[in-house]
């Protein structure tokens, strides 16, 4: 089990302290499973410590992760009642952001939805609106060039205060990892769709 | 994102409702962080199906987790308050099972200790007490010879029922891992104790 063991200590000028109560940015990545599993899980310790906590997710589909949202919105809820906790907003691209409700009932382009997504989270993180936010599968957007990397790890490396910002999805670009205090990639070694199971309940979702 | 794609059909005579129900055993293993997170996210999605959930943590320190275990716990609150989600047990080995009150003030040999915990859930496992398990860290008495890993291996495959278990920890046995449906390895690309960041409130706990 790690014991919070250091392999070196850096000539920072910053106290233990100090050093420790940075805000984190981590990239979880690669083909394997868990990717956002680990991040909502995270985002439950997250709730313990009473952080307000905003979700993002880069997804089409509505249907996907229903389970998590449904759970943290529930704990949301114990927040909201009983001081428990901390707030959890949670939102999705998927029939568009909720802060964009479209009265023309025009279908918004993707890419133009992923840059509304991503101008948003900007606006917050400037504003210190959250401390821990979850950007769920945000790696598909920059990989297909909807949202310039660059701007995006300069909008991380300078926001202000303690935010913590987790970000999940296969093929993070470089740029991204490099910006990361924390990467870990899932690899797949067996999943049982490779034995022609498909996903099911309490499982998958 | 995955849409449940199955790479080939086996001939195994079921139905896709037959094989998609079929329970899951699932390790998390590797030297990279997520193992135990993203099995507490799974257990997120097993709460909201209102799945009765058991967790075992084969740890020695209490305060490893915590906020993990204070929000699993607090939706056990709110299951047994609103009938929402599906009930939570949380047990750790710590300073030993709940299930062995020691009057002696004896302090049990460890590896005695993971023994007694695996013997627990392998009766509940033949009660099908649970639904969902998470035997946390189970890998290490595994590893250290505590317990014998065909013995597991056997009691998992013949286990009644539908009941799902995830287990997590580095160094996961071949025989394990081969008896799994879902194998994922978790690899450490960086990581903030590299920098000399020791681990911080609402992120390692």
């Amino acid at each position: 089990m790690p014991q919070g063991k250091v392999e070196s200590v850096p000539q920072d000028g910053l106290t233990t302290r100090q050093r420790r109560n940075q805000p984190v940015l981590a990239v979880h990545t690669g083909p394997g499973k868990g990717k956002s599993t680990a991040a909502f899980g995270m985002a439950m310790r997250a709730w313990n410590q009473g952080f307000d906590i905003g979700v993002f997710q880069f997804v089409k589909s509505a249907k996907w992760k229903v389970g998590e949202e449904q759970t943290m919105l529930a704990l949301n809820e114990l927040h909201e009642r009983t001081g428990v906790g901390g707030p959890v907003e949670w939102h999705k691209m998927g029939q568009g952001w909720s802060w964009l409700r479209r009265t023309d009932g025009a279908e918004q382009d993707h890419a133009e939805a992923a840059r509304d997504g991503w101008r948003e989270i900007a606006r917050r993180l400037s504003a210190e609106q959250h401390r821990f936010y979850v950007l769920d599968e945000f790696t598909y957007p920059l990989k297909w060039g909807w949202i310039d990397v660059d701007e995006v790890v300069e909008t991380l490396r300078a926001r202000p205060g303690n935010q913590h910002v987790i970000i999940t999805g296969r093929d993070a670009p470089q740029a991204l990892m490099d910006a990361a205090d924390l990467v870990t990639e899932m690899t797949k070694v067996r999943h049982p769709m490779d034995a022609g199971r498909k996903g099911q309940r309490g499982i998958e979702w």
